[in-house]
């Protein structure tokens, strides 16, 4: 008997058909004797149903009352949830951010969870109740309801699965979605790309943060820290999807373990700043206070001065140059060139660490395609190229195929060499 | 400044536009220096559609899941009105049944309060801030939501405005509905009907037993028991409504206030039951066990016996006469007449119980107009005819004109002798 947290998504529980059918999940896991924990997210687009009703009460809703709002659409869901579960015979409840005593900040619209009393969720378990909690929200010190922003709901999932210690009682947190795992590469580019059986905390928060949209990133990075594996799965199939766990030795014997593309990217290069301290900062600063989200930067020096590159959302582009110019001005030297129609193409890989020649292998793929790559950047277990857009999908596949990722048979290479970190400018 | 309740109904807060003109009188009232706590129904029909929602989920849904799902209704109008507040350039906060500490019993769907926190709602009133309350529930000591069945926000509403005092600061309680107020009929049926500027708890009770539907009994019961004047008013005119509040010495010289029909009604005639005592409570038991509502009883002996006569609901005659045909059979002897198309026309004025002649004067002009009495029923400040269903309009507005209630001139009679209580039993 484990102890077992299941969390089911908007699309998992969007209407009456698949709330029935997310319970009878639940009842095959009660029947084989685990103790379940079921978390739920809002049905469907009821979330986005409700911001757009406060958009025709007040001009400018404030985000105490956003959250309070918002905080409605899991109560709705969690009580048809619990109701499914009795229809099937099961003893369940619904309990809701005050009831089961999710202590957040007081960060509205992004609050970070701070504790969750698990007595009362241990009472119930243990009395054979089957607990529906309402995902994405918690309750500050001063008794406001929060919600935690984006991908709230795994996140509640992990930390009330870590609570539960559901790592030392034989379970995991289930994160039951319309995706039936995390794949090589997105199957919707590259179709012959496999589910993977399992990938490690990092090598997923490397994935996420470079395109592929399976989990958000807060929650894996409380299953990392709290050490509870993370089963992504599809609600309406029965076979098994991918565990995100700790790393294993086996693991370091793949070098790639998937690979990943961001589209519509450009690029800003500023050249020519002068050598001073603090001159990034200044620019990011203003980046920053204009609610903009940069992607990679690098920054190489050339006789002229300091040359800074970063990558941005293209649409974000106008912003950006308008932001930066005027740091330029004050600054009062170097120079922007803003460039657009870009992707990154990125490998991902815990066993990276322990493989030599991955990014020259990456490298030489796309160059014997003709595909020019415009940015290189690196972590300790990925790999990202900017390439033109127009190659993006290409140059995907082609990154997929030579790491031998469609095949199962994923390359391992002799040298046990690090790969160094890596960073070319394309001035 | 005087602490006041708000409390908009459904129809007062159905759509966005509603939602913000209820925000544009709070802000009136604000304008004008009061403390304002504002209570709120769900939307429109919201309450109805979760319940439908809950039936595609679970076949029986259990009681306390269905109030957790309810319970959304309020939260949402609450937060939405919150921000239309806030729009309006006042500082409002929403809070539900565990943030101004709602306490109730745990009878799920018919919970009765059992005490409101209002340290929480002080310390915003002193602040300037309005807040704005879920109406409809509470929670349970054990922390489980609630709701308080029908007419629940009105009775919240009331409860708050007795936890704050407001009676004793100047205050009251206002309910703004759909109607204008009170009238001394429905002006459905007589378009004549005025509306009444003030009416006793008593009279208001009395009324909406024998058909007004303006407001729920139990919070009127509320309001009389703690002295709360309940000011009931359009959400959409300006002008003042009927206030409900205690009796008056200047009341006392009005013998009939208003009149109120009661339509589709049965009349169940038991004759020749054994002068047995229980024998009453065995009839009534097995009534009330099949979950059947009695309307007017009454009891007569005769030479045969004892008989007994009641009215039901006309669309529950058959599953009465089951339950009662049992009894007789269990008892061994009696006889069951039923009787269908009835309707009761009612006159309710607390200055019945310093007037006399007020019975005989409407028993003459119904006489006078041919129509027949089948039933008498009459309390303090009450008198109540059942007649043929074919004629209870004009039995109606028979009633409401010789009582003058039409002119504003209310009849006052000479003689200071209460109105004997009276029971006919037609057989």
């Amino acid at each position: 008997m484990a102890t077992r947290v299941m969390k089911f998504g908007g699309t998992s529980v969007a209407d009456p058909d698949r709330i029935r059918n997310a319970a009878r999940r639940v009842a095959e896991a009660r029947s084989e004797g685990h103790r379940i924990a079921v978390v739920v997210s809002a049905m469907g687009h009821a979330t986005d149903s409700l911001i757009e009703l406060a958009g025709t009460v007040a001009r400018n809703p404030s985000r105490r009352e956003l959250d309070a709002l918002m905080s409605t659409g899991e109560a709705v869901s969690a009580a048809l949830t619990a109701m499914a579960l009795e229809d099937q015979g099961l003893a369940a409840r619904s309990l809701n951010a005050f009831q089961c005593r999710m202590q957040t900040d007081a960060a509205f619209g992004r609050a970070r969870l701070t504790g969750v009393d698990t007595r009362t969720l241990n009472e119930l378990l243990d009395s054979g109740v089957t607990p529906v909690i309402t995902g994405f929200q918690g309750v500050s010190d001063s008794g406001d309801l929060t919600t935690l922003g984006r991908g709230g709901s795994d996140t509640t999932a992990v930390a009330i699965a870590a609570a539960l210690q559901v790592q030392k009682l034989g379970g995991c947190c289930e994160i039951y979605t319309d995706v039936d795992g995390v794949h090589t590469a997105d199957p919707r580019l590259v179709p012959n790309a496999p589910k993977l059986g399992t990938i490690t905390y990092d090598e997923m928060l490397e994935l996420a943060a470079v395109g592929a949209d399976v989990m958000h990133t807060r929650a894996v990075i409380f299953g990392q820290r709290y050490g509870v594996p993370i089963h992504v799965r599809h609600s309406q199939r029965p076979e098994p999807g991918t565990m995100i766990q700790l790393e294993t030795p086996h693991m370091e014997s793949i070098a790639v373990i998937g690979c990943a593309l961001k589209p519509d990217l450009g690029r800003v290069h500023l050249q020519g700043l002068p050598r001073t301290a603090g001159i990034q900062g200044k620019v990011f600063s203003a980046i920053a206070a204009a609610g903009l989200i940069v992607d990679d930067i690098i920054q190489t020096e050339s006789p002229g001065g300091v040359d800074l590159a970063f990558t941005v959302g293209h649409q974000d582009l106008p912003e950006v140059k308008v932001a930066v110019s005027e740091v330029l001005k004050q600054i009062g030297s170097g120079r922007i060139d803003l460039e657009v129609g870009l992707a990154k193409v990125s490998a991902v890989g815990t066993g990276m660490r322990s493989h030599a020649g991955v990014a020259g292998r990456m490298f030489q793929v796309l160059g014997d395609a003709g595909i020019p790559i415009r940015n290189i950047t690196t972590s300790e277990i990925r790999i990202s190229c900017l390439v033109p857009k127009e190659h993006g999908e290409v140059a995907l596949r082609l990154v997929h195929e030579t790491f031998g990722l469609a095949l199962g048979e994923r390359v391992t290479l002799a040298h046990q060499v690090s790969t160094p970190s890596i960073a070319s400018c394309d001035r």
